[in-house]
């Protein structure tokens, strides 16, 4: 790739590249999520950082809130056509992290004694 | 993409998703370059920002410290085989970048009125 400066470029990596915002989006990429449901699937996230992260996708119309008024009311997430797009860059990423990146207390495998 | 939560991807997406690290990378990807000319290529990066950096990248394996003793004394930094693999994921986040990432204050296309 070109190596020259790329204001749009860095503005993406460090947008996708947030404290929590690679799980999310990697959870709406699979399909709609409700809130409890998000929270549920990504272990650490509190519901104070989560709602600030999806605002922030809104933001960027990177993710959309649908409100199914009920009764009882429901509250989903769903990535845009712009959020979808991303998916080839995450898909290369998890590629990636599946081979280079080693998890800290990872244990190596047993190695087993045949007798 | 599968929609589980996978700590690695995490890990990988925060990684390179720290504030000017993504650009780092991205001018190493493109070649070798010396300490001053990562800090002339990256405008508002600044000096002590980079050294850590570049420290992180090198923990990571990512980057890699070459010194030629000289004289006169050259310290150079260029990517390793774990960060080349990285090439994909960053050419294919650039390219979502070119297509949906506005940058505030860029002004339209000045409309020209032909007479």
């Amino acid at each position: 790739m070109a190596g020259e400066f790329c204001p749009r470029f860095q503005r993406a990596i460090e947008l996708v590249g947030r404290r929590w915002t690679g799980p999310i989006l990697r959870a709406l990429l699979a399909g709609e999520h409700r809130f409890h449901e998000l929270l549920a699937t990504i272990p650490g996230l509190s519901d104070r950082l989560l709602s600030e992260r999806l605002r922030e996708l809104e933001e960027q119309a990177i993710v959309e809130r649908s409100v199914d008024p009920g009764p009882p009311l429901r509250v989903s997430y769903r990535i845009t056509a712009k959020g979808r797009e991303l998916s080839d860059a995450f898909c290369a990423l998890a590629t990636w992290a599946e081979k280079w990146i080693e998890l800290e207390g990872a244990q190596p495998p047993v190695a087993v004694k045949l007798r």
